[in-house]
């Protein structure tokens, strides 16, 4: 396992060049909210358009779209889709899918994640869908995935694994699903991946034990990840930044 | 009685565990706001996610769901009830009811005082519920409830009390339904509770002598007790730090 | 004329005492907003919050409730009132009247501004239905009123007065309607009352040429003479404070 | 071609009188927003308010003055429109057309970029539509257009040309269309005026690749113009400023 340092990290960020566009700075397209939840959308929205992403859409149900619209960042489009696999026809470069969802759209939301060509992190309720379909959708997706649980929704993907250590159930998770990543929230974070060293985050503090922190953290991992970083490096950054931003904030 | 000091209020906090999770720092229900009152649940839901609940949940009517859904900051969910009663079956670890009510659903209100399996902060338009009640909710209920009366709200509970000193008022209602706790709002603020020294706060000024204050301070107590602080303690931390945030603000 | 100095203007803001609460800094009614001009109300609302008002409430036709509801600063009440005329059997202690109304409901505004039985300030449309009515609604209200013009509106009311110097214009109004305020904005405001001497302000600068500053300066006036400041008092603290804001703004 | 300095730009700025007011500091008319795309409006709006116009007016369709009037900053005018060819009706000094307004009223918006009596900042899908007229609108034109487009909407504007230099395209348009001025983004910004030096921009950085730069553009732009600051110069500054914003909020 290999600790997160600034050092190793800023090897991770590509240096923007001088004539850098916001064309190349990447499309995120963000699948979450419903009604009752509308607010982990907004902080998903909220972190991909802090992390530097070029274009950040919100795909909504048309239910929700005049809360969205009016809660998100300006910076932020709003689109309606009937269907969340209207996505699979989208030009996004990274996908981030799960916050605040529900469970209404389950089988849309499934194929989504199962389908989707571009890389995409696979968050909340979106886990929870995942664990509990019998056939996994990442044995025959080709583009990678970052899974981001906590431990309630990592118990639900691993079922009697998890009374392993964490270490262990995010390596073996990982070495069953190669070419995909796993953050297991926590104090230490641990990011696993079949190919790479396994990652423990040195940020963070008990204050970030409150809802919200999670989302926020899903939205910059997608927003890196459209910005051609692999999936395995996007978490590692994501969870070092957020716990240093807490820290920073609790020093305010 | 007992002045509020940082050294003896520091003893009331427990300290968090460095793998403290958001599960352990309380779920929160808040039930306040209805039409024409939105503000007050607005500002009770700020005061709860400030003093660190892990999860705060905003209970109202749907004929207010879209108003407040759009006013709350993004990491409060807001969930819609038709009967207020519906929460004796939810899972809380603490809540606050009360700020911007109205009347109209008082039997569901007091039932829900009276019966809530989990410790409470009664205030506002909840109080006068209380105060006009025949029979008292707090002489049936079990878990302890902590009631935050302004002045006026007061004189309704106690009626010819009122006349008497300011800690005379609070430690008679106390002696009255012991495990409960009163916090008689003012310059200064007394809190009571029958087995317990009373507490006098040290902090606040004049400036603060307006709308909203009591509501974040509703919202406060019930995410210090939502993390398993005693009412009493809650209610002791809660009003110094209101007022300390006060002058902060004041003199920035 | 006297100029409006910080030595002059500390004399006329009451101290309050520690025990002072909110019930004794005023309850401000402001009449404001509109299908179109919702924002105008919303400043007016945020000026007197921010100047100590113990409880703002907007009063509102239906259509644009959701709206400013939403709109507010979580501390003001919104009512819904079908006529204005309504607030004349309410209790506050202060009035503020004009921004963003619109000229819909005029007569409703004219008896207001003449019958309330509190001082009131008058801005925006509200002076210029004031301006067009042939019979002025000063001479026969008891309680003050402070208008607020800017020199178009102050063109309205003075007619062919409006060629004299702009002190002149102020005193005559002022000399015209004994007991109640004319505050004249412009680069220097003047500020005249029949029996006080006319204050000129000292503070601002051309950065506050921008839609808005009167509808702030409203609710800061309404928030104080709310508090029991004589009309005359407010207007020249209100003017003087905005003033002053605009300079720090302008600095940092 | 002329660098953009704080020296040069300085003299495009006229100072503003001591006694200068909100009718001499512009009314803007702003064009922009539909639904799906109404953050664009928002930012186009702060842009202007910031830029320091004296009265900015949003002008909208029915469907979406409701998310409109709740998300721009409170000092802006929702009007609404039923065509927006109304708008040539209106009393403006100057016009920002495009951000945020799709293509559902492609001919209004072309009838309003060919006829508006006042100068006018052409930006996002108003350029496109310009871009796919056959007949150029400013070749009737007689006020004054800036047109703003990102390379991609330049290629439309110009096709073939679209593989010359940067500066090369923007002074081959403004030599075709005289008296029109033409900002091509990138980095660095180029500003050509058929009759003046063309502007190379010297602020900004990398961190500007994300949307909704180019709609607070389009609003300072146009606040400038309606203070009566010729378009090439206001394009200067405008380019200028928000770049040195982008700095200053990098750094701190």
């Amino acid at each position: 396992p290999q600790l997160l340092t600034p050092e190793l990290l800023s090897g991770f960020l590509p240096r923007r060049r001088f004539d850098f566009h916001k064309g190349q700075a990447g499309r995120v397209g963000i699948i979450a909210g419903s009604r009752g939840f509308i607010g982990a959308a907004v902080l998903a929205c909220g972190g991909a358009l802090r992390a530097g992403a070029g274009l950040v859409t919100l795909l909504v149900k048309e239910e929700v779209y005049e809360l969205l619209a009016a809660k998100v960042p300006p910076e932020i489009m709003v689109k309606v889709v009937k269907d969340y696999r209207d996505v699979l026809d989208m030009r996004f470069d990274a996908l981030a899918i799960g916050p605040g969802l529900g469970f209404e759209s389950e089988d849309e939301i499934l194929n989504v994640i199962q389908y989707a060509s571009m890389p995409a992190v696979v968050d909340a309720d979106a886990i929870t869908m995942v664990a509990r379909t019998p056939v996994s959708v990442f044995l025959t997706s080709t583009p990678p995935r970052l899974l981001t649980p906590h431990p309630g929704e990592m118990a639900r993907l691993v079922g009697d694994g998890s009374s392993h250590p964490r270490l262990t159930q995010a390596e073996s998770w990982a070495q069953a699903f190669p070419g995909n990543t796993l953050l297991l929230k926590g104090a230490r974070t641990v990011i696993a991946t079949e190919s790479s060293p396994t990652f423990f985050n040195t940020t963070g503090h008990p204050g970030m034990a409150t809802g919200g922190m999670g989302d926020v953290l899903t939205g910059v991992c997608a927003a890196l990840a459209g910005q051609g970083i692999p999936l395995h490096q996007a978490a590692g950054i994501g969870a070092w930044a957020c716990g240093r931003a807490a820290e920073i904030a609790a020093l305010s």
